[in-house]
Parts: C-alpha cells; structure tokens; sequence
C-alpha cells in the first residue's frame, strides 16, 4: 500500500491526494502537522532531509519527495499526464509556475492567517503575499479568461496544481471575485467525478 | 532557429543555453537584463505574463517559459532526462527541489550581492538567504557525499538545473568550502564535455 506523510489541510498534499484518487490508487495517511514540529523529527528527516511534506512512501520503501514530481510520477500514463512533446511541456510550464511564482505567495498567506493564526506580526510579509499572489493569479486568469483548463490537453495535473491553493485562497484574504475565469474554472475543475475540495478551519 | 530572451548572467538562463549546447542546437540569444526592467515591457510581457527570464521562442514561433519545463523540454529522448518511471520522477524531485529550495535564497542572495550591490539595505534579507541556501546545500552535499551525481542515472538536468546557481553561489557569500561533496561535484561537471560555466562580475 502507497503511504503519504501529509497535513491534510495542506494544498501541496491535497495534489497527492487527489492524483491518487483520481488514477484509482489506494493509500494510508499519515497525518504529519508541519506548523508543529512534525517534519523536524529524526523520523521524518530520515525520510526527506529538506523537512517538508508531502511525502510518498511506495509499496517497496521507496520514498517520492515534491509534489510536483508526486504529480508526474502517478500521472503518467495517464490522460491528467500529456506524452511528450509540446503538450507535456506546458503542464510543466504550469507546475514550475506554481511552485515558484504562486504557492509561495497564496500558501504562504493562508497559512500565516488561517493556521498560524499571526497575521499582525506579519503585515509586512502579508503585504508581499498579496501583492505577488495576485500577480499570479493574473497570470492564470489571462488563460482562463478565455480557456476551461490551463493547457489546451483537457484537465491535467497543471490544472490540480494550481487549484490547490486558489480554491483556498480566500483563506488566505485574496477576493477571488476579481478573478471570474478563475472563479468559472474552479467550479468547473470541483465539478469533475472523484474531486475532493480541501475542508479548511473557515469553511 | 530557436531564440533564447535571457540574461547572461542568470543561472536560469544558463540553463537554457547549457542543455541546447548539450543536445547540438543552434540558438540566437537575446539580451534582457531583468534587473533594468527588461521584463516588464509591453513586447516582452506578450510572450510571458508572468515577466520572467527565460524565454525561449522555437521556429514556429511557439514560447516556451520556466526553466525547468524548458529543460525537460530539451532533454526529452537524451541521456539527460531518463524515460518515465522513477529514475525520471527522481531528476523531477531536484528540478523541483531547485526552484522552492534552493533558488529563492541562494540565486536571490546572489544578485542583491553582485548585481544589485545593494548589500546594506538587504541584511534581514539575506540572513534569511544565508540560513536557507544553507540548509538547501546541506541537503545537496548529503546525497553529494558519496554519489557522483544526484541522481543513480548519472549526470542529468537535474544536475544542471542545482549547478546553475551552486557554481557561483560564492558571489552570494557562501563558502563552499563548507560543503566538500558539492565542490567536488561542480568539478565533475565543470569537466564534462561541451559545460560552459557562468561568467560572473566577480570572476
């Protein structure tokens, strides 16, 4: 049986989650809370030394770190995985996007006021967040504007990427109704068989 | 002929132009400095929204953005990207790895050194550039200790995307003596066929 370390309030393990659902695989959940010290442990390190979740422990041991290298692994093969060529490349486009110009900034808020629950000792970091996240969130709504899914392949894992963090994002005080294409693809991407949504402390 | 829009010294951009040198592609290169708001004119931000360095512009006229999608872009069919199952999925976890870890502080740290020379005005910054980077190397020299590579298939993009910005981390203040693994492991290659290192201000 496929293991995943995860905080399940967490959108970089909602991805593992759900490209497990939605390829049909079976998993246990080992709930690790990140905000608490659990992947500072010399049991979790053990498993992934840069201390972050998720983790992915496959039936023969062997650990999967990343959750967009988590992504691909189990997509492969699969329709939520383009084969190569310029069809794959733009799902990587979109992961690479997430990870460096979106996540850091809609997660970081969310978690910052939804979690740690410290949004006035971070006003200055807050400003940042919302600053940069709705830049991502232009960049996204600029496709979505006019297209149903992120790349031109149907709903991939570009697609479940990104929605793990924005269709929390009010969570973290981004006013998702200055984004209507985003707003239409995130009833669009829920509305698909087997999508779970996050169930967060304010909902 | 494939045109690069990119920044000579960003190790981002090497990274495009190292794998289209390993892989015999001929490339234009086009000359945008990121810190002079090369990225934020009308022409450039019609091929990338998200105003970001590199860019690459294909025959037909496609782009292609994001580093590490650019990579695997360039690397699929070659010894540097392995075909799909886990000896893939491993070089996807250090791309990935590179631009949430490692890239944010150690690249960062970097430019408001060498380029931005604006040292002063950044301490709280780039303590935080310094205390992350750091723990990014110690998770590279860990695995660099004793293996040639980071991953088991030997040299890969994923070497060349951490190379990127290891190589010249010491523009950015940090003493790779202290990661001995690593400094091994730049030499190896460095001295691989056809690898052009990174000129720097310093250098």
């Amino acid at each position: 049986m496929i293991t995943v370390h995860g905080f399940a309030a967490s959108g970089n393990c909602w991805k593992v989650a759900q490209i497990l659902r939605s390829t049909g695989r079976a998993f246990d959940w080992v709930e690790v809370d990140s905000n608490a010290g659990g992947t500072r442990t010399a049991e979790f390190l053990a498993m992934n030394p840069n201390a972050k979740i998720p983790v992915v422990v496959l039936d023969d041991g062997q650990v999967i770190t990343e959750s967009g290298a988590i992504l691909c692994h189990f997509a492969e093969g699969t329709d939520w995985l383009p084969a190569a060529g310029l069809a794959r490349t733009r799902v990587l486009e979109w992961l690479f996007f997430e990870q460096y110009s979106h996540e850091p900034y809609i997660a970081v808020a969310r978690n910052v006021i939804a979690y740690q629950k410290a949004k006035a000792a971070n006003a200055e970091r807050l400003a940042q967040c919302w600053t940069r996240g709705a830049a991502a969130l232009d960049v996204m709504e600029r496709r979505l504007a006019t297209h149903p899914w992120l790349t031109d392949s149907g709903a991939t894992i570009a697609d479940l990427a990104l929605f793990a963090y924005t269709h929390v994002a009010e969570e973290g005080a981004f006013d998702l109704t200055r984004w209507p294409g985003i707003q239409a693809w995130i009833a669009r991407l829920a509305a698909l068989p087997g999508i779970v949504i996050i169930e967060g402390p304010t909902k």
